[in-house]
């Protein structure tokens, strides 16, 4: 498997284990030093242990019937890539649309990491 | 200067410029295989040309009074790095914020070029 499969992949199996109330495969890939923009906060989050309060704090929460990650593309250079990918997450009857970027980095243990993830609703047409 | 300063020092110089009508700083600094997600768009937009397109059409037409990058963070590892800031945008009285993320990559060429960028609105307290 490449890097770029390699991504895609750690990337879809945190997500719907995170779709479905489990954020620990999301809180194994986040770096020490990840930076957060959530469309539902006023600022940067910044930091692993942040983000580990807010996610615990939605343990078990999240149930959706299922997602598809729409026309996902990595850029990669060395040891830094970044994945960009359209969210659609289907749950009862509705579908919800995001922007996805995570940014991938390759730590000195040969595992890719996420540094930073930055989600918003994508415009849906009129 | 460091990678870091360079950075943000060509941000600023680029943000400056577009928030006042010229698009030129910015589509320089574009990748071929850029990819944008913005806020007012139903797609993520992949390539120079397509951007470079939507820019022309806006060139000349925003004008803005100032701005601030709040907050600026780079993480970098080797020849990519992702910079995030809150964009405060001040113009006639009111303030528009964002949040930003522009990935940067090192060209062969020695040059850092953006390769991906997100802009969002930053939620604003009720």
């Amino acid at each position: 498997m490449d890097a770029i499969e390699k991504i895609i992949a750690l990337e879809k199996t945190a997500m719907e284990a995170w779709l479905n109330g489990n954020p620990s495969p999301f809180l194994e890939l986040y770096s020490e030093d990840f930076t957060y923009f959530d469309p539902s906060m006023e600022n940067r989050l910044d930091g692993l242990d942040k983000i580990r309060e807010l996610y615990e704090g939605m343990r078990g929460k999240l149930k959706t019937d299922r997602f598809e990650m729409v026309n996902p593309v990595v850029q990669l250079n060395g040891s830094m890539a970044v994945l960009s990918y359209n969210l659609d997450i289907y749950s009862g009857g509705t579908v919800w649309k995001e922007n996805c970027t995570e940014v991938y980095s390759l730590g000195e243990d040969g595992e890719w990491r996420i540094v930073h993830s930055h989600f918003s609703p994508t415009k849906v047409g009129e």
